[in-house]
Formats: structure tokens, sequence, C-alpha cells
């Protein structure tokens, strides 16, 4: 492994450090690597230690490269600030990603507390957008972002159908940023149908990091599960960004949106109930729609088959096809057609 | 072990099925066990299999005694006649709880999907409160719930400071019952400070019970990581309902409300926020008060003793204490006389 | 679920319980399951409890069926009844296999103690020999097991090429059946090729049984870890006798020998040590032997192709050719012309 | 983390590379730290990067530091001259351990195949002994070291009872390494009462490392639980060096030897078997020894209190009174004078 420390900015104190771990030779498939940029939090008053390192070993482990930032705080901390920090940073990776071997969209955020209100932030409004985040005990709301600093916004707002995949995790107990944090942000993607994962664990401090014994005393009153975050978290990255295969990485298993239904144009991936309002769509989709019709009976008498499109109007047209397998041989054909009709 | 079934309504076909593990004998300090209450989902159409027996299994192993209910469903599902059967059935073991060396304060319901909306109208609206419920991908909003069954209410809006603590758990990507439902739910048990947990995976099927491969196709396209609800949820009910010891069951560590600040009387786990509002707490609380002024310092310069406390008003004023170690010889004594105070 | 109780001698209090998990239905594809047979222990002079209902919901969780054995123990005990008992108890089984919905060759012994004796005789000895045997601090050499019951015989003279895969667990420092029985067993089963699976953990009691806080006090020195021999044994049967999949029971991924070195005919799943000392085998192999002196480059200068293959020897040459991209394409041919020749 | 890599021989390619988490500041109670020392195998022709780096990664995410050695192979692997590279090493380390703010003797050694046949030959003959011993799939046969290096000697007879705890993981179908080689160890270990963990994983290939998608490809046919030994072995390293905790390092919960049958005074802690047998030990234990009678009912009828103690020989005096809560008031008393007496 090759460790590098590069300053950003000496009078702000800014600094990149750089974990970047071997490729090829006896890593025989592995000739590029995702990486992870890891934001430590402190209120916009300092950076944790705590919430550094600790992280980017557990990501490293896993065969991700790892990036520590240390971006203004204090005095500093205006907004933006720190966001330029990141830019400043994602883009002097960037430059060097073919020299370090890592992939370009392939690189997540990973911030604690403050740390994780800059990484919600470089989700939702950064120029370099990551390819995820996973937000620790974020701070999200205007009210607690503005208690660690006046000048920042909340994240709430900017959130849209181009934020990133999240994985979310954090104390309902947590008496510094209120749980209510995560529960706004969950709710906001939703609303644009992000993908996401949160773990909300009953109990424990603030800033509980990785929870190792080496980081968190290991009497504090936290469940043990709690460090659970951190192996499923490796498993979620390699679900939105794919994992290591013999060719490279291999294909995401979840997408970044749970439709398509905010795409430019139709497809499979758009909801049944997108799709049975365009009528340019049903004509398309008739073939399979005489069968869905034979097929799928309604869940209680007196349903019709229009009733029961309409309770699973959320559902993808492909997973309900999949799941009752009609029509599967025609999907390339059907695809392809849906594609070029305009999601108006 | 010893299992019944017993009829409760032949008509509408309403039974409640008992696993009862054996107490004494060689399990020497096992004289009563909790239990918990399996409801299983089916839309208010049917009760799934798939969310009864496996469920009561993973229960049964931990060392909990199992219940089954079979609810009135179809046409017999206008409510509040499932709930009713909810109450029957929970009598009929609070009947035989000394029969059946049974905790009676120590039960707890889980529900799925429609039966979850069960378990949660059991937690928030019924007579016999449960100690705790677990709700895996429950119907919670009223839209989702009328899909259902038209007559049943909406959960959100029944939930207040007497609801007991829940754990949830969901896909982000169930496209039967959205996950807005789970959403709705934490965001009013925040409201009301209840103690909860909450993991929503990011991608897997409506129904997928344990996910165990007997119960959900190996094939299924769901993280690995999904299961972990069962043990989790295990851990879980050890928190909020106290796990064996010598002495029957020992204390919870994790309390039902994150703050005293909904009780009728004032104590050192009301929030600072409470205390320091009350002029007759900060009285009593004058000699702690002296040594925080000492001690605490503030997070950034030009913050006053007031500011902190504000910043730090969410946290209850025990946890405060003992985490700076200010005061704790005086517990007892403080603890006392803020009994005496109501909360108003 | 049903559950039966059935007397299998009344005069030595021989019963067999049957816990048996539904079938079809909702439970769409699981026509038939496989089975645990659970064998508690107690030294012979009685049957614990604490190693009998606690085990059978683990495995009826993941969807086996169970089956728990109370066989001859004090006067009753002379060898060979508890066999006799078992023999007796597996008879009563297979006779109901269809009704029961058991599949007959998919049935595993799990026994503790002087039980995972018995067990341990089950999988050497008996006439009806279970699929697989899960051993748990199992009394296996003849002098602990003359101190449980001094006519029953050791188990280690009777392993041999018949043995059924076994996966073994125990404490270190278990003061009551030393280690060394398990370390003999596995070192049996190494000389005759048997699959096994096997946990020692560093600290903990004898009979710590499941390790929940119901069965064994959560006070007891023993590392949290001592219970992963519970999911472990059932990921482990899942490899050993096939995990469920749309057409019943999958094939197992992990097979019954190392080798095929004791089948009565040849195979590619033969050592290449095997296979290289027979001429005839010789002959079939040539063309991808040829390829494999091209290919397979020796580890250190100075070595032959020779000695490259007596380093390799105990490896199966399925198992290299895989590995090395080698004759792939020419297995079907190969496997057939091997089969027919006598593995002397 | 600071990184340094110490060219230890240039002519023969030896180097440490040192990865140094920092202590103190935001890490409290952190001011020295346990270390692991990774021995990358290779046959001892040459060093593995996939056993070298990926290794420490998880040792360092635990709060360990790690050192990597990169040792003498090839034409140098002369013995003993991959030891004396070990030494020189420890050495090194040792000398700064205080600049580097190390735990003397809290080292552990962590080797994988011909580099855990180096690790055991650190745990068995070195000067510098490590305080625990990792061994993945390790070379411990004299005929399996002859293959890798024949100037290098067996483990096996090296074995005493001044030889480390030790931690073992290996694939039962291992063909490069032969399981053969982990029983000989645990054997070894079991015959002079030294602490082990012992974990074989019914199938897998030769050196697959941490198991980790990004070091062994996720299409390897091996259980997903063979990556558990990485967590286990953390956990058992906490368990027989220490956790941490407010004061550094805590004391370990799992000793060294399992009794203190070969110490040089007689102690509570050596077995009932040696005690019962020094008649000096006898008059000291007088009082014990007549409540003992009183409270210790034999297992059988026709068994003697002689008999009992003949049985439980093995079990250490301390277990067994602490067990049945007898004398556990005499303990200092009767440690003192048993203290005094030579253990011959």
């Amino acid at each position: 492994m090759k460790t590098e420390c590069i300053v950003l900015n000496r009078e702000r104190n800014v600094s990149l450090t750089a974990y970047l771990l071997d490729v090829g030779g006896e890593f025989r498939y592995v000739n590029k690597r995702p990486a992870v940029f890891v934001i430590p939090g402190g209120g916009y008053q300092f950076c944790s230690d705590r919430e550094a390192d600790p992280v980017a070993m557990a990501f490293l482990q896993a065969g991700y490269d790892a990036f520590v930032l240390r971006y203004s705080v204090g005095q500093n901390a205006k907004w933006p600030t720190p966001l330029a920090d990141y830019e400043e940073a994602m883009q002097y990776i960037l430059d060097r990603a073919d020299e370090w071997h890592i992939y370009r969209d392939k690189i997540a955020v990973i911030g604690f507390s403050a740390g994780g209100h800059l990484a919600a932030a470089c989700a939702t409004m950064a120029e370099h957008r990551p390819a995820a985040a996973i937000l620790g005990y974020p701070v999200i709301r205007e009210d607690t972002t503005h208690e660690c600093e006046k000048t920042a916004p909340g994240i709430v707002s900017h959130v849209n159908e181009k934020t990133c995949p999240c994985f979310l995790f954090a104390s309902r107990t947590d008496d510094v940023v209120p749980i209510q944090n995560t529960i706004d942000m969950i709710n906001a993607l939703n609303a644009y149908q992000i993908s996401f994962e949160c773990h909300i664990y009953a109990y424990g401090p603030h800033g509980f990091s990785t929870a190792d014994s080496s980081v968190q005393p290991a009497h504090t009153k936290m469940p043990a599960r709690i460090s659970d975050w951190v192996k499923d978290s490796i498993c979620w990255l390699k679900d939105v960004m794919g994992d290591y295969s013999q060719d490279g990485l291999g294909d995401p298993v979840c997408k970044a949106k749970v439709t398509a239904d905010s795409d430019a144009w139709l497809s499979l991936d758009c909801s049944i109930g997108r799709l049975f309002g365009n009528p340019e769509a049903l004509r398309i989709l008739a073939p399979v729609i005489l069968e869905m019709r034979r097929k799928i009976k309604p869940f209680a008498p007196g349903m019709t088959f229009e009733d029961m499109m309409q309770t699973l109007g959320k559902m993808t047209l492909r997973n309900l096809l999949i799941e009752r397998q009609i029509g599967v041989e025609l999907f390339d054909e059907l695809e392809k057609k849906l594609q070029a009709v305009p999601n108006i």
C-alpha cells in the first residue's frame, strides 16, 4: 500500500490523505479499484480523528482505496468553503485516477455527523457527484445544521432525482444530532425514488464511529449490533457500485433509482402506473397485457383487472412480468420500442 | 415443548396456536418465560403461513414462548373485528399466564404487512398493550391500509406517548407496501419520544418473512443481510424486555422512552431543556449546575454556558452528568427531590 | 407444525418426539423436508433437556423437521441398547417418511457429549446411516466413553470410508470431555478422506448447548462466537445435504468424500497420485497430460513435471484441470473412460 | 497512520513494512497499541502479496498496529535464515516500541501456509516469542515442510509448555497443504495444555487469505463462513492479549495454558488430579475437601467421592469450587499456601 498526504490549503489546514492499495501482480484480476472518500465529523469546529483512519481501514480491508479529507473548520467553515474543499480534493483524485488505478465513477463518500452533512451536500449539490454516499448519524436538517455552522444550508430541499444512492445509520437516542435528521433524509430520498438503506439502532451515543473497542470504549451503553453498519455498508457498496469479478467490477445488483419513472424515455423499469397511463405504451404492451389479463387473478372477489393494476401500480412492469413469468421472451423487443417513447 | 391450538371463533375461523417451552428442571433459572405473539400478513384477505410458524420457531429458539394468531380476514375483516380477535386471544393468554409460566408484562407482538398493521394497532390502540412490537414491512398509512381493508384506520394518528417500543424492518423497494409506511411510523414514534429500532434494506421483495431458503426462494433478488432482522430483533427484545439472568428476567437496558419529559413528575431522565426551563428544578439542581459551569467548556469561542445548555438541551441530565463525571454521588438525593416536582 | 410424542419403550423410558413443519400450500416449492435427529447428552445417565428442544427449535427455524430421541440411560444403557433405540426410532421415521413428507436420505443426526458418542456411533456403526452428523463436544475415545458407560465402545476404530460427513464443535477448555476426543475424531475422518468441518472455541464450559441465554447463563465465561456453531452447522447441512430450490432440495455443493480414491472405479475425482499410478488411467489421460506438460510450470527451478505431479498428488485431477483451464471440454469423455477402469 | 518500509537485508530482499496507527489525542485512552506481525506465505519460494496488506488492513481496522515481513525465500530460504529475519525484524520493533507506542509483550504473529510454518516456528523456537500466533492453513508436518524447503524443520516436535496460544484455521479440502498439518499442530498443543482455537471449514481452496472478493474471486467454491476467521481471530486476540479499556489493555480473559500443572509451584489453577496427588496439597485443602465431600453428589449410584474426583480430575480446582460455590471466601488464603509448595 502507498500512502500520500496532500496539503490542499495550508492556511485553512485542508489536506487529503490517500491510502492506495496495490493492483495487478498477484491481485490478478484487480487492475483498478473503487474508492471511498472519508469525511470525518466534528461539528464544523474540528475534524475528528476517530472518524478518519479507523473508517479508512475498514474499507481498505474490503479492497477499496481510501481518502481522508481534512476540510475547513472553525473560523474557516463559512459555507461553501468545506464543499469547495471537497470539490478540489475530488478534482485532485480524478486527475490522478489513471496513475492511481481508481475507477473514476466508483468513488463513494462517507461522512459522520457534520461530516455527514458535508457528504450529503456532495451527494446533492456538488459538481463532482459521488457514486454513493454513506451517512453516519448525519446533520441534515436546517436547524441542526445551523447549530454547527450558521452559513451552511439544510440538505433536505436539495435532494432530487439526481441524488446518488445513500446508506444511513444512526442511534435512535443520539442526543447531539436528533434522529429526526436521518428520518427527514430518507423521507426526501423516498420522494425522489432514490435507492437507500437505513439502519437506526435503538440506543447508543452520538459519534460512535466504527464502535470498535479501540475507538469507542467497550463499556459504552450501546448494542453489540451497532457495529454491523460497517460490514453492511461494505456489502451495500458492492450492491450499488458492483463487486470484484474476473473482468473488473461487475454490474451493480441494486440500481440507483427504484423505478425509471423520472427517466427521459419509457422502459420496462417504469412503474405499471406510469406505463398504463401512457396510450403509446399501452399499444406497445398490448401482447403482454393480453397475457396478464389471463394469468393475473385478482386478490379479492369483485376486483377487476384494472383495480389489480392500480393496486400493483407502484411495481415496475419488469418485476411483475418476471414474477408471473409473462412475456419474458419479448423483453428485448418491448424495451426497444418503449425506449423510443418520451416519458412525459 | 407443549403445543395447543385454541379455536377462538369457529365461524370466522379465528384461532390461537400456542408453543410453550418447558420451564424449570434443567432450565434451572427459567421459571417463567417472555413470549411473542405472531400476527401473519395477507392483506386482511388471508393469514399467510409463511409468516406464522417460521417466525414462531425463530423466537422459540431464543427461549421465548410463541403464539400465532389466525384472525378474521376477507368478509370478516371489518374493523375492529381483527383487533377484537387480538384482545380475546391476549385475554386468553393472560388468564393462563400462571399455568403457562409466562410473564404477563413481557409479551411482544410481531406482525407482517397487514399483520404489521394489526400489530401496530395493538401497540397504539389496544386495551391489552404488548410490551414491545416488531413490525415487518407494516401497513401503516391510511391509504395503504384502505387498499387492504377499507374500514381499518391508519396508524399514524394513534401513536402517542403510551405506544410501546417498536422494531421496524422493511425493504426499500417493496412495491406492495411502500416504504413510506415505515418512514411515517418512525416519524410518529420519534415525535412522542418512543424508543424504536429500524432497518430498511436496500432491496428485496415484499413479504420476505425470515428470508430463510425454506420460506423465500434462495435465488430471490435480495441482500444476504436482509435476514439479519431476525437475530437483531431478538437482541432488541432482550434490550427492551430484559434478558435471562439467574433471578428471572433482568432489567431492560433500553427504556421505552428516550427521555422522561412526558412523565407526570420530573427526574434526572428529563431532558436538560425541560429541567432548565423549570425554576423549581433549577433550585434543586443548583449544586450540580455550579460544577457544570466549572467543568463544561463551550464547544466554540463566544459560546456561553447557557448557549451550551441549549445545544445539549435534548440530552437527559443523567446522561450528561455521567458522561462528564459530575455529581454522580448526588444522584439519589437529586432524583428524590425532582420526583416531588410536577412536570408541567 | 404438528408435534407427536411416540413412546418406543415404556420400561426403558425411550421416546421419540417429532416436530413436523407444514409442507405445500404457501410453502410452494417445499413438498418434502430434510430432517435432524437430535440426541441429547447426559453421560448415559440421563437425557439432558437443555440439549433437546432448544436444539430442535434451531433447526426447525431453518426449515428442517426435527426429532428428539430420549434413549436408554442409567441401568438400561448397556451397549448396544442406546444404539438399538436409535435404529428403532429411525425405522419408525423411515416407515412414515412419505406420510410425514420427509426425505429418507436427508436425515442428519446431532448429538451432544454422550449423545455425541451415540450420534458418532450412528455415523460409523448403525444399520440406518444418517446423511450427516453434527457432533457437539462428543465423547469419542474409549477411555472417555468408559467413564460414561463401561460397555460402550470407543468410536475411533469404527471410522472408515463409509462414515458420513461430520461437523464437530467443542470448547478447548472442556474439563469433562477432553478436547482430545474431538481431535481423535477428525484425525480418523481425515485418514479415510471423509468430509468434515470442525470448530474448537478457545474456552467455555462443557455442555454449553446452543449457548443461548435461556440455556446457558449469560454470565458464563465463554466467547460470544461460541454460539456460531448453530448458524454454521445449518449452512454446512445445506452444503452436504443440499439447499431448498424450486425443484426440491438441490445438489450438495460439498461431497461426502474429499477424493474418489476409495471408490470402486476410477474417475476425475480421484487424486492425481492415484490416477498417475495406474497405467490404464495414464493411457486414457494422455491428451490432457500432454497439455499439462506444456502449461504447468514447476514451482521451483530444477523441478521436473513428475516432481510437480508428486507435489500436487493429493489434489483431484478435476480440480487441477479446472484451475488451470486444461481439457475441460474433454471431461465427459474422459470420465466415461475412467469409470470403466477398476480402482485397484 | 504512519507507514514505514524498512529494508532489513537488501541482498536477500528482506523488508519490514510498518503500519502505525495514531495514539493519544482523540484516541483518549489509547496510549499504546498491541500489534500483529504478518508473515505471508508462498512455499518459501516467494512472499504472497495476497497474504500481506489485506491481512494487515483487517487488524489495523481493529486497532492493532501491523507489520508485514518479507523474508528470505527461494535460494535464500535455507533454514534458519527466514527465522533469523523474523528475529531481526522483531528486535527492530522492540527497539522502537516506546517511540512507536507499542506494547512489547502484546505482539502476535500471523502467518499463512509456509508463512504459517514460519509463524509456528516463531511460536515454538524463536528467541523473541510472540504473545500469540494465528496460523492460516499452516505447513506444520516435516513432510509438508520439506516439500517447501528441504532444510526447514517440522514444527510438531518443537511444541512444548512454553509455546504461545495459537489460533488455527484451514480448509478441510486444502489440496496443497493437507489438513493433517493443522490436526497435528492442535494435537501437539493439547498435549502441552496450550490454549488454542481452531476452525476447519468443510471446503475451499488453499491460500484463500481473508476470502474477501478483492483477494479471492467471488465465484470460488468455498462457504461464505470461511471469512469468519478474520473477525473470530480478532476477538480471540482480545481474549488472549486483553482488550482496550480506560486503563490501557485489560487482562486477558483466556489464559495461555489450560491448567497450571506445568508451573513451578502449585495453585488453585492446577488440575484436581494434580492437587489430589500431592500430600502437602491435600493437607492445605482439607477444609474445602470436607465441604466437597458433603456437597458433591456422585453422578451414578455406587460411585465414591474418590471416583468422582478421578472423573473430574482434569478440571482445575478453582473451576470446580466456583461452579459448586464451595470455599470461595478461602481462595486467597489457599492460593498463598499452595504457591509455597513445589509442583513436583
